[in-house]
């Protein structure tokens, strides 16, 4: 069997284990493949997996040994799906593998704001905190959000775990929900 | 009544009111007391307010008119408690009016480790980012919470906040707390 990452870079940047994979077949891994070389190298291919690699209606046409293409990511617009489809081509994503990681990014952002850390510790270092004459020194004034009021816009997955860390730092929160999901939990507004 | 405030810039460096404790009395406001000078200053006064400035047994001896020492700080070290005592003085500190805003400040600092947001957002102000061949770019590994594990030595009221954010950040909690407190609550081991 043979199998093609056509993107390899996006998904391990070097961190990650291409093993099992490499163990399923003759598998072939690219860094980075461009729009004109896709055919090429996944001609001969049962199985592509791709992460921003673009696979139109006119390359699956063109991919007649392609029986199985891998999104490497939650969102699989780089894939035409009826062409897929009507070729008898399974496509699988990954939905909700980043969840708590964009939950977290959401409050690395928040605190960032609030908190200036590194900014600060730059200031301290620069001698402001020794120079200071009072115990207490800041360039900015400290944000507490304890007590302050988070609106999320989705209560997904993703928006769920944010709230979820937004209680447990004393904040309000407030959502509104195209999906209509309301879920049993009073401290949810 | 006659009222000092020996260093009032820790306190409220001009986003706080002064004006209830003003109220109460003639009310001195001092932005900062060097320590020859808290004598005279505190010298006819009934209530005395504190932050970082020392009242030692030898100046408490030397003011007779003084009934109450307000320590606008958790920890009262900067008072002779037993020198206050046996001169009939009320001591009063302002316990856990910090617990949220140090549990806060906790998180800022690990997510500053983990995102490195100011950075990683100078990094993309540079063009670093636009001249990524990659989609996900990135100048540090980001570190993920969820599935850590996050030591807490101390499971008072701060410690315990600490914790809540940590859970619902997807981490495990441990803890050790001399005071032998043992909270019901399976998710901390």
């Amino acid at each position: 069997m043979q199998i093609v990452v056509l993107d390899g870079y996006a998904m391990n940047p070097g961190d990650l284990n291409w093993t099992p994979l490499q163990q399923l077949g003759d598998c072939t891994i690219y860094e980075r493949t461009s729009a004109n070389l896709v055919i090429e190298r996944s001609r001969n291919s049962e199985i592509v997996v791709t992460n921003k690699v673009v696979l139109s209606k006119d390359i699956i046409e063109r991919l007649p040994a392609l029986k199985y293409i891998g999104v490497a990511a939650t969102g699989y617009n780089v894939v035409d799906t009826e062409a897929a489809r009507q070729a008898n081509i399974v496509v699988a994503n990954v939905p909700a593998y980043s969840t708590m990681s964009v939950a977290q990014m959401v409050f690395a952002h928040i605190l960032n704001l609030t908190h200036h850390v590194a900014q600060h510790a730059e200031s301290v270092q620069s001698g402001k905190w020794a120079a200071s004459p009072d115990f207490c020194y800041w360039d900015f004034p400290l944000v507490e959000l304890d007590g302050l009021t988070l609106g999320i816009i989705g209560l997904g997955r993703i928006g769920r775990a944010v709230a979820d860390i937004a209680l447990a730092f004393g904040m309000n929160v407030i959502y509104t929900d195209s999906a209509q999901n309301h879920p049993d939990d009073r401290r949810l507004q």
